[in-house]
């Protein structure tokens, strides 16, 4: 069984590669290379999977709950992915690699006995990310 | 091709074991826990698969209206679920077991062409619980 | 200018009044008689009025977030309405109720420089309450 | 990972085969049925698999964008399915059958990098459909 | 107090008038002037104003729900507006010609003590219409 | 009646005023005074008000479509408000202050018969602001 849990933060980002030209980068990433950076409201879906123990729950919900707020949320929310993370020194933002960062923040601290098995990230309402682990 | 088709209902719940202490229940269900019960507004997302038939159908829809509105909606809808429900006797009513009980009313009744697939069943618009069949 | 701030919480209930025979409330009610209760997750929408100030803000989100919280929200989540609450006693816990149960708490310990406007709350989906103050 | 993209658009149909008479076609497909037609605002998700390359994206949001707008939402948007295209000439335009004819109208045309993974199309905010390819 | 219910719908409709050209037609109304219609699924919210009597209600749920399923969603649902409506014989169906219809539609009915206050209905996700009255 | 348009547009901002010192700014703006700044994806509801022409239609959605795309849309999507627009040199980038930016946007070019009614703008799914004019 899978449960699958929301949360959400806001941040900043510019995408930018320094392995293209200025006109590259325009023509690859539209309106998302504007130099000063625009942000976006991140909806964050993590789901689990177990069978219920004899709780009835597949997963201690506050236990849940705190390894995420304070290993993805607290980190990210009200950030500025380019200039506040190190794992976008040289990696670009986007929405795909902000899920593998999300990823491996959750992957190091894993102490729970459901495994962590999707990440899905969603923004402006209209594109959201999958990553099946 | 799968087709999920959307319910609602709401019904009340309090979460706590026998097996465990007083002060384990309130650690482990948190507010949850809470000796009168609370209640919620269930989303229930029922999901079928097959092939289309002559019609362009895969279901009927009708007859997949009736059978989860007379198995399930019907019977859980404005109710109780520890004090209205027998399989909640000896069996905490977390959404995880409640999948199980939907799953369990649908498939015993089931005689429909199409498969029963997938049962979503979601609570305070953060938490969703899938059961693939 | 107006700032609307959502919250929510999830509760329990009955609709029973005994000014009325057991057969009129069934009438009356419907399913929201049904005499072991059930629950819904609450939306609320409160609204306040003001004028923004040298900070840009109409009001301080964080009082406010603190003041709703911690009179309203702590105070009726995961709450049965007709046994935890002394509102409740004589007074069926309609949505209608509730909305002004909810004025009631807040307005008593209104401190903030904006006006308490509009309380909206919704159930189901379906259904929703604005108190105009 | 994967990419899930939103499209909306809006159209109308009815639901008839000449395979069936006049009273099989009023049981099987109820108000659907209704001789003169009916709409819909459907929402329409396509999901591509890929992995992010150096720009850090798994398809070129652009070029995504393009393909399914010229191909797909200019061609249904604003339409009656049974009059204005030649697929539902002898197909009944149930949502099942239109997720057929929407695979078939993105893949004949397919030129990305990533694969076409997942259509999922819904209506009335209580059915969806998903074609996995 | 207002209490706001929402009620669902889908039909279908083609904008145009006979008052002007062809060429006026689409200049005018765009897409929504395609020769064989489109449809929508739309959104009614119906808003009464009360207050709250000794069963703690604006208005009986029961008979408002009767009252605006009754009059209104059967009337429309599953309807080609131009076609099968009478009132749009000599009015285009625009939404808010829409409005105005249902408006007629309950007010003409209207047996409940809580008084008719306002009208909204939306389409497409991106309009909505609100009728004071 | 009154006709409202939805409108989204992503965009990043820092809360920070050079009259208080960096201490009371962030006890005021809390995690919206970070440095480097965040964003979000607003969502921006536009109401006129009017009657139906013999058109049905209280405005032209064509010319109300590019009014505000051109205006307000271009302008601020994919923008740091803080960098990007000379409005918020001397001024907060609050959402209050936000909605006076697109109200001055829209009042300067408004040249439609329908009067512009209300602003309305949304972010993070918990903070809406609403401007009457």
């Amino acid at each position: 069984m899978l449960l699958t849990r929301r949360f959400r933060f806001a941040a900043s980002h510019r995408l930018h590669t320094s392995a293209l030209s200025d006109q590259e980068n325009r023509r690859l990433y539209g309106k998302c290379n504007n130099p000063h950076g625009h942000g976006h409201d991140y909806v964050l879906d993590v789901t689990v999977e177990g069978a219920p123990d004899a709780s009835g729950q597949i997963v201690d919900r506050l236990k849940l709950e705190e390894l995420v707020q304070s290993r993805v949320v607290k980190e990210l929310d009200h950030k500025n992915l380019n200039l506040d993370r190190a794992e976008f020194q040289d990696n670009v933002p986007t929405t795909e690699n902000l899920a593998s960062v999300i990823h491996r923040l959750l992957d190091s601290a894993w102490d729970l006995p459901a495994k962590l098995k999707t990440i899905r990230i969603s923004e402006t309402g209209r594109n959201a990310f999958t990553l099946d682990l």
